[in-house]
Parts: structure tokens; C-alpha cells; sequence
């Protein structure tokens, strides 16, 4: 896309935007919770304002903005938190906003995006209507800025305050930063920024069975795309079909692998969440969580694992607090 | 009872128990929602590792027994959130706890006292059997000490730090301290506690419908008892037949009025907090919630409200999400 940045995000970029974060959001909890015998740590992510840490790219880029791509506008292209983030992020700074969403989007998201004043224009996701190019179409016409929900330099930085806030919470312990962070994983943002954040940790991707394109890219060495058979996954925040250049090059320097998690697996953490953390979190926000729990990774005491998101409906909660697979 | 210390609790009380906590325990968030168009400040007592703010008073009061004392263990009294408290704390300290609980309580909370290694006594509270004189006959028995579930000076201390911190959570973003807390109240430990902590607060006590002695007490100026008919509540929590002398010593002085909610306006609260806040709470975690929701009550930009527990069952949890009342 001929608007997308090109600069490469930085440690630095990290730093300042965990600085302007700091004034605006608390900390969100860093919880213990006891995993197959070993302590982690778990960043509930689900608590900020919009029930996700997408908040924090979000507020990082449109901040940074000038009065006049102010005045133009952003769009953003989401499945519901990112959309939520950029939202919130322009109500704030009183700056329109076009969120463009898959009409398969779950529906408290999409109200929610659109009770905090952003204008929805949905897309066609489960006949493979192409999101950027709608995305492409409006930017042409007015001139706003594209707010990608992963591929941005800004929303990597933004994410990346995570594990600012991380390491200083471990610090108040006593406790070296994390040695690893496990985190839930769509196209990349969140990881890339926490591997800019935390450059002593290994960082470990976790996705949806089958939606698993950044385990593969990092197992070939190339950005993989996901099949165009890709399983149905409750996942929504993590249904990305690739990941983009500039994620990826953060990823491939400081990932090892990537895991994989089952619909039954994420479930499971749903109830270990509700049960020991008392947390609501929604299937993608339990992913990482899923790979702990299932034994997918070595856990020492320093480990700790993004809980990203909290914004399910009631009625699939209820499900998945019900269900016994 | 005889072992029941009978010294005054203090405002330097809950500053000393503030300061041993904050050195054990992190800050649960202070959460910002919108309520009927107005602001309030929600303080996730959920949270804590037990699931509930009962682990301030009891680690308050477990930390200050001499060795002796220690060595003779401890004997708790409640129906689950308390006895999580007083078994967490007895862990950590290496002291022998004996919780005495009702036959009746939530499978989760006896089941997470049993797993800290407390014993478990159950009495029949269904069948009118009286707790205290089970509490008692054990104490004869051992020498051990009495923790009160709320009737104890180092309790309704350790609950008030809770308060102390609301105060620093509200500076930090440039407000003044809390103007009204409006708590959830069994036997009214929180909320005299919260009344020391917070001098210049409104202190109001939201109580299950029929479980309102404390509401009535305050309305008669002397110290009311649960009405033997009363109807059955999900609030275990709240569910205590009268308060103590020494919390109503506090609460007569700081408490104009009291309030009651309904078990609908219980669920509405609950699945409130699930929705915007992303957390579970249990039916007598959100009483206080509840009573804000249903409108009975002013709320001002500097209103907290205490989300005091979470502990509940998954099947119960998807049935308030269920239902449609």
C-alpha cells in the first residue's frame, strides 16, 4: 500500500511509546497463576478500557499523528480490537474514524466499535473479499491515514509497551524480566513489539490450529500464507491470513518456533482463566495461555503469557463454561 | 467468646496493615466504567490470588500472632472467601488453620480452602446450627486463635487497606480520594474498615434482599438479626446473620443508610462486569455493583465500588449468562 510507513520500528519507539501510554492507561494486573506445577506470570490485557491491548498501538499512532492527517481522518482494517483501539484512540483526540470489518465480526465488537463514534463499513471475509483493498478504496478517497492493524511501525511500538510494563511489574517482585513471553499471535504486532521490548526474552508465538501461517514462516524462513481451507476457529482476533514484512523481520531474528493451539485446547484455558484468575477471556485472548496449559513449552519462573482479550458474548461463554471435551 | 480480643480497630491500624500488604501483594487495578451515564471507580478485589479481599485481613491479622500463638494454629469461621484468606495466609506462615464452613457452600470454595492445606470442619447451616459455638468447642479444644470472618479488630484493619489503596490509585490520576464507597457487606468488616482507611468517604453497605440486617440496624440505631425466614440468596458471601458490636461501633458513625438488591439486580451486575469489565464476579461480589446499576443510589466522577469477590461455579457463571429476567 503506497500510504503504509516504511520505517522500521525501534527499541526506542518502545520506550517512547510506553512513556505517553504510562500517562494515560494504568498498568494492566501482572497475575500469578500456578501452570502444570510452574509459576507464570500472566498480563491480563483483557482489563484495559476497550478489553484488549490494542489499545496501546492504537493510541501510540494516532497520537503521533500531525493536525493536518488529523484533520484527513484514519481508517483501520479489524476483526473487532484493533477496530475498538483505533475508536477509542480517535474519540479521544477527536478525529474520524473508519473501521472496516468482516461482516462475520462478533457482535459485541462491532457495537462496540461503533458506540465510541467510528464510522463501520464491513467486508465481505468469508467470501474472501480482500479487506485492504476496501481499506485502499476509502483511503483514496479522503485522504485519511491507514492505521494497519499489525503492518505499521507505530502499532508494533505501541503493543511492544506490554513488556515495558512487564518487566518493570517483575522488577517490583524482585525478579529479573521474563525469559520468555508466550503471546497470542494474528499477524504479528504484539509479538514484534514485546521481542523490541524485551530483547533478553524469547519470544513464542502462539496461533490457531490451522490459522498457524507465522509458525510456518518462521519453520521455512518465509512469510507463509494460510490455506485457503483454513479451519473455522473461534479465534477471530487471530484470523489473519499472513503476516507482513516488516513483523516478519523482527520475528524470524528472535522466534524459534511457533505453536499451535487446538478449539478444545483454547477452551481449556477459557475455564482456567475464569476458575483461577477470575477473567473473562475471549478464544483469541486464551491462545497462549492454551499452549501453557497443554504442556507445548517449558515453563521456568520467569515465563509470562499475554492474556490479549476479554471481549467474547455471553452466549459462547456459557458454552465454552459448560462444555466438557 | 472469650477469645474474641477486644481492643479498638485504628485509622494507624489500617496504615500498618496497608504497609505489610503492599509489600506482599500488588495493587488490584482500580477500573474505570461507565454506570448510568456516570463515571465510577471499580475496585477488582477479585483479583487477589484468593479470588477476594478476604486475604487482607486475614494476612493482617495471621502476621501479627506471636510464635506461641502460631503455634497453636488458627480456627476460621465462613463460607468460603474468608476461609481462602485465613488458609492462604496460615500457608504462607506456616500456622495450622481449621476452617469452619457451612455444608451448603460453593464446591469451589471448599474445594480451593482444602487445597491451601487447611482442614475443613463443616457445620449445618441449612439445618440452624450455630457456627460460632462449632468455632468455639475447637478453640476449647486446641487453644488455637479465633480469626473472625469480620468481628476482629486486625480484620476489619487489613479489609480497610483496600481503601488506602482506592486513595492512591484515585491520586495517581489527579483526583482526590474517593467521596463515597459503596461495598458489599456481610457482616460489615469491609466496610468499617473502608470507614478507616477513608475518613472524609461516604461509606454505603449494599446487602442481599432479606439479608439487610445491617441496613436495618442503621435504620433502628441498634444491631439488628437476619429475620429466620429470610429467603435464600446466591449471595453466600453476604449471607451472615447479624453484625459484630465493633463493626457497628464504626458503621453507625460513617453510614447514613444502608441498601438492598435484588437477586435480578445481582445477575444484571454480574453479567454488567462480564460485558465492560472482563471479570467474573460471584453474586456477592457484585451486590455492591448492583446497587449502582439499578440506579438506587447518586454517583459522582469520585464514586468507588467494590467488587469484592469472584469465586464462583462455571455451571452458575453460564447460567447468569444465560438468563434473559
Amino acid at each position: 500500500m503506497t500510504t503504509q510507513p516504511m520505517r522500521t520500528p525501534t527499541a526506542d519507539g518502545v520506550a517512547r511509546a510506553a512513556a505517553k501510554i504510562a500517562e494515560l492507561l494504568p498498568q494492566t494486573p501482572l497475575l500469578e497463576a500456578e501452570v502444570n506445577g510452574a509459576k507464570v506470570w500472566c498480563k491480563a490485557e483483557s482489563l484495559q478500557p476497550i478489553g484488549a491491548f490494542k489499545i496501546r498501538g492504537a493510541w501510540h499512532r494516532l497520537s503521533d499523528l500531525s493536525a493536518e492527517e488529523r484533520a484527513r481522518g484514519v481508517v483501520g482494517v479489524s476483526s473487532g480490537n484493533h477496530a475498538q483501539g483505533v475508536a477509542w484512540a480517535a474519540q479521544r483526540l477527536g478525529i474520524d474514524a473508519t473501521i472496516v470489518m468482516p461482516v462475520d465480526a462478533p457482535q459485541v465488537k462491532l457495537e462496540a466499535t461503533r458506540a465510541m463514534g467510528a464510522n463501520v463499513v464491513l467486508y465481505d471475509r468469508p467470501g474472501g473479499e480482500d479487506r485492504d483493498a476496501v481499506a485502499q478504496r476509502l483511503i483514496d478517497q479522503s485522504g485519511a491515514t491507514l492505521v494497519h492493524a499489525y503492518g505499521d511501525p507505530w502499532v508494533i511500538e505501541g503493543q511492544g509497551s506490554a513488556g515495558i510494563e512487564i518487566a518493570a511489574q517483575m522488577a517490583a517482585r524482585g525478579l529479573e524480566g521474563p525469559s520468555r513471553i508466550v503471546v497470542c499471535c494474528g499477524g504479528g504486532g504484539l509479538a514484534a513489539g514485546l521481542a523490541l521490548a524485551c530483547p533478553e526474552a524469547e519470544i513464542v508465538p502462539v496461533e490457531p490450529e490451522g490459522w498457524d501461517d507465522v509458525a510456518h514462516s518462521l519453520a521455512s524462513g518465509e512469510i507463509q500464507r494460510v490455506a485457503p481451507d483454513a479451519p473455522p476457529t473461534a479465534c477471530d482476533a487471530l484470523q489473519t491470513p499472513a503476516t507482513w514484512p516488516i513483523n516478519f523481520a523482527i520475528l524470524k531474528e528472535r522466534c524459534t518456533f511457533g505453536l499451535s493451539v487446538t478449539p478444545a485446547e483454547v477452551r481449556a484455558a477459557q475455564r482456567f482463566a475464569f476458575a483461577k484468575l477470575h477473567l473473562v477471556l475471549e478464544p483469541g485472548g486464551a491462545a497462549a495461555l492454551a499452549a501453557a496449559l497443554a504442556g507445548k513449552l517449558a515453563l521456568d519462573g520467569r515465563t509470562a503469557i499475554m492474556l490479549t482479550g476479554g471481549n467474547t458474548d455471553p452466549e459462547s461463554f456459557a458454552r465454552v463454561l459448560s462444555g466438557h471435551d
